[in-house]
């Protein structure tokens, strides 16, 4: 098998076990070590692919975000309100998703190699909910307002997912979750 | 002086020193040795009081807590959309507040020891954008539909303050957050 390949599949495995370790035992359990027993490699082997835990928890944000992304697009005829649904922890898979983000924003202040993928990711979120706020509004907001409405809903939407895996108890369930946002749309359409 | 006394005094003085750090160097700099020598201790002396980092974080959010709590009661008579400027990052001081808290509550999810400290931060916070909801709407929302728009309101000014400070370049300025916030309650009260 060329060596390239066999380090593209090489690479597909240990983005499952990395993942199955975080669904499994939360971000900051996914240890070079843990993943690579997980993915049946050695630890010298996956330092291979990542010379630390910085470098691993950068690919599992690259990992959510070919998730999301991929869901989101597949919704893409639903409407922008379906396609936010994608991004909110509504299950647990997406909670994961959320933990990985929130850990990773946290981390991305003090680690500059994790900046470039924050950023990336950020203004795909935010250009999505701007997006959003077009279709919603028809357009006929001007400039300015809509660049607000965006914002608004851009801090709207993280703000809901920060709280949701935050969790206190108190925290909004997924039902509170579609109606905040639904509540919130339907008041800028109007 | 009695022992009491001088423990109060010196966990100010700790206090003082914790926050010229953080805002000059960032939380994560915050070490026990570093605050040490900024407050003129030994780091054996430091340990008296923290004996880890962890808590050295979790006392660096109840000074947050306590000064956001201050400046928000000052302006309790200007009403809940002054009350809310306290708490978003708008100068270099709520900004070093906003990325302690950011900080925590991340580490809090894998810290047990801190989420009694973010729970209480997050219920007044959230008993803050209650009463707001509240003024704003004149009590005429029905109980659900509060509770709905104190859920959005909260989560709308924990995503300002998060992308405030996680920054990428086109994070919302101090201008941008607020006319966010008086759009969203200008049209909460219409």
């Amino acid at each position: 098998m060329p060596r390239q390949v066999d380090s593209a599949e090489r690479r597909a495995l240990i983005a499952r076990a990395v993942w199955r370790v975080i669904l499994r035992d939360g971000l900051e359990s996914a240890s070079v070590r843990k993943v690579a027993a997980e993915a049946g490699l050695s630890a010298g082997s996956l330092r291979h692919y990542f010379a630390s835990q910085s470098e691993l928890v950068a690919f599992s944000m690259e990992l959510v975000i070919e998730r999301v992304t991929a869901r989101a697009t597949a919704r893409l005829d639903e409407g922008f309100a379906a396609v936010l649904d994608e991004v909110l922890p509504l299950d647990e898979e997406r909670r994961a998703e959320v933990e990985v983000w929130l850990a990773f924003t946290a981390r991305s202040r003090v680690d500059p190699a994790l900046d470039a993928v924050r950023r990336r990711s950020d203004e795909a979120l935010r250009g999505l909910c701007a997006a959003a706020v077009a279709e919603v509004t028809d357009g006929r907001l001007a400039d300015s307002e809509a660049s607000i409405e965006a914002e608004a809903l851009y801090a709207l939407v993280d703000g809901l997912a920060l709280h949701a895996v935050a969790g206190d108890g108190a925290d909004p369930s997924p039902a509170a979750m579609r109606a905040v946002l639904a509540r919130h749309l339907e008041r800028l359409g109007a």
